[in-house]
């Protein structure tokens, strides 16, 4: 007799139930660095060991054990990639964190600008500058890590420095000229794009691009955890959280009345906390 | 006792079934012209004389009886932009009309085009030329009428113009620049798009904008009715010539032996004939 093929279910963080796609995931282990065989082997235990309605939390939890003993690397990018997608599926706590990244690299920064080019206004997602620099930053980000930032993203980047270049603006107290134009997502840009912003000087960052100082480096390098890597917040207080602009484990870490301000005070920060340290403890 | 509301189910093209949606209608009127009070007459006419289970198309007749009885300029209106939308989903038929547009004002066009500029290759929908001008066609297709083309869009070509402009190109056997950049679209654009354009001189055209030289002021001057405007031809049919580039009543009537060639030589070609006759004399 053939075997029915067995058909995971997945229920996802709104409750919907839908069929559990293993290509999708053998995307997005192979994207974080894993190997086809550290893929395969995940997929396998997953599609061996378990079966049933899985919530997506559980099939990240197996996936990322399976991982850790292949490669801690492989697993840490899994893990942070993830949580990166987690600040969806709206734009604006994507823009809240690439702020936080640029202020960590020591940038004063404002957010979601209306700005006035030689002929019109534009909306800039992240106003950042120094006393060297001032910089228009576009913060992109695809609910897909599938999908790439093409061409036309970096053409209108193009056209909106040119025109934004015509004018001076007041940030820090002197009126200055735009100094760079910069694209980050939090996926890949087409090979074209990538030309395309070389020629003309943009400074692009990606998930993994360039090859060193891409949007990985930043978060490691300075400790910048979004809060959707946190398993003692549930999803619900995490959107909370994230409404109120609070994206980094490190800005519970240094203000922890967050918790109870924005949670309400009943809340127990504890073990919030306790997972924080821990979080960065590690990291550093 | 409380009469319950009727609700009338829409037979869709696909054959699926959804509840008709009255604020669609009124916005599609609405947009050809139409004053409010022409818009509620179709809709009482609708709601009151039909029931149960329509198609799209009868709804578009019914629409467009009432209408003519108002405004012929404005059924007119309604009935062309109507055709206009059904060249989508895809932006294809979109692109080959808009060839079809410039050819009549004297251009010699090609469609789809790779084009290299400084950095990078570009693909464009259309370029035509003729002694004077090179110019560079972005044709964009909405398929819903309520979308705008936006400020992105703009800058983005704006950005191409300026890379292809680092490059000659050998239209019509001479090496030469680029002199203009046109943005078409079914719809409209937004008001910031507007201004950008004008402030960096890009041509824009759309369904009724600018106020003299729109997209439906140039279809009626030289009689570019699309195919989908004929009552003759089925969906099916239409969908096969559009895939052959075959997008102009006027198409047909140069070259009645398409309608052989691509529809079988057992497809009865003279009602079509007639419908394009009495469309064309009707128009001219």
């Amino acid at each position: 007799m053939i075997q029915p093929v067995k058909q995971i279910m997945i229920i996802k963080a709104n409750g919907k139930r839908e069929a559990f796609e293993p290509e999708k995931l053998r995307f997005s282990l192979l994207k974080s660095g894993a190997t086809e065989k550290m893929a395969e082997d995940v997929l396998s235990h997953i599609s061996l060991e378990l079966g049933g309605d899985m919530t997506t939390s559980e099939i990240y939890k197996h996936a990322f054990s399976v991982l850790k003993k292949a490669s801690k690397p492989v697993a840490r990018s899994y893990s942070l990639r993830r949580a990166i997608t987690d600040l969806g599926p709206s734009g604006f706590p994507f823009e809240d964190f690439v702020a936080e990244v640029l202020k960590a690299k020591g940038f004063r920064c404002e957010t979601r600008q209306v700005v006035l080019g030689g002929c019109v206004p534009h909306e800039v997602d992240v106003v950042a500058y120094n006393d060297k620099k001032l910089i228009m930053v576009e913060a992109k980000f695809h609910n897909e890590l599938g999908i790439k930032s093409d061409l036309k993203i970096a053409l209108y980047i193009k056209a909106r420095f040119d025109d934004l270049q015509e004018n001076v603006f007041n940030y820090g107290g002197v009126d200055r000229s735009i100094t760079d134009s910069w694209l980050v997502t939090n996926t890949k840009f087409s090979s074209t794009a990538i030309h395309y912003g070389v020629c003309k000087n943009l400074t692009m960052i990606g998930w993994n691009y360039p090859e060193e100082g891409n949007l990985q480096d930043m978060i490691e390098s300075e400790s910048l955890h979004p809060i959707t890597c946190l398993n003692s917040l549930s999803k619900a207080n995490k959107k909370i959280l994230l409404g109120a602009g609070v994206v980094l484990c490190s800005n519970i870490k240094d203000n922890p009345e967050f918790l109870s301000k924005f949670l309400g005070t009943t809340f127990d920060s504890r073990p919030v906390i306790n997972e924080i340290n821990e979080l960065l403890s590690k990291a550093s």
